[in-house]
């Protein structure tokens, strides 16, 4: 079916049941999501989502991930209340990965930093280039 | 190491060697890479790296991916023209994605659609929205 979209008009609509059904789930059920900023269009996470994270996403209006750390679902912001709030989701043409534009409460990184990416790299030398904006110690608790 | 910088301030700059040396390639020896548009910030598309491939994109500028069908480094656009050349390259915090800031040239998706999130989710009901910007067979050639 995600074959046969590949030439298909835009307008073209379908059940969203049928088109999670085509997803290629890894083989820990899994596929990439990837958090947008809305506003500012900064790529703010990747995180992952099992189909009942992603379900679950869609029908409430909060993202809510798949922790495969804690082997559960992670809904975002549910410790630290740095909720993200979606605005559209969309899926890749092969059908392994989401694209999440979100509303993000407070800072995304568990680091108190806006997103997780602040590590630039270069060819040599690489450099840490976002600072803290919330002492994660606020968020989560003083570490043990 | 990740985890000694979640607390360092910006400026702080480290051997990208060593950097590498942490992150968290998966069971086959890759992790996730984002592409964004580096003037819109769209995002582009998802598609993975090894090791070599990172370390041959930040070497030479042009983005070089892990074809997971091929089994082989994947150069974007040798064959359909459509390279991207590389802006800024970061990694996320728990060193198992990458985040790569491009100017894309022609298409980014193989379907000849500018990226390759054309498909929008609702709960219920979910649409195809991007147009096909340049017909792929004038891409790869004509499908046998």
């Amino acid at each position: 079916m995600l074959k046969a979209l590949e030439s298909a008009q835009p307008g073209t609509r379908l059940a969203t049941g049928e088109l999670l059904d085509q997803l290629r789930w890894n083989g820990d059920g899994l596929v990439a999501a990837i958090a947008q900023d809305h506003d500012s269009k900064a790529v703010l996470m990747l995180a992952w989502m099992n189909r009942e994270a992603l379900e679950e996403t869609l029908r409430t209006g909060r993202v809510c991930y798949y922790s495969r750390s804690r082997q559960a679902l992670w809904r975002k912001g549910e410790q630290s209340g740095n909720q993200q709030v979606l605005r559209e989701a969309r899926i890749d043409c092969d059908g392994d990965a989401v694209l999440l534009r979100v509303e993000q409460r407070g800072p995304a990184c568990h680091t108190g930093r806006e997103h997780c990416f602040y590590l630039r790299l270069g060819p040599e030398q690489s450099e840490l280039t976002e600072p803290v904006v919330v002492d994660p110690a606020t968020l989560y608790g003083p570490k043990a």
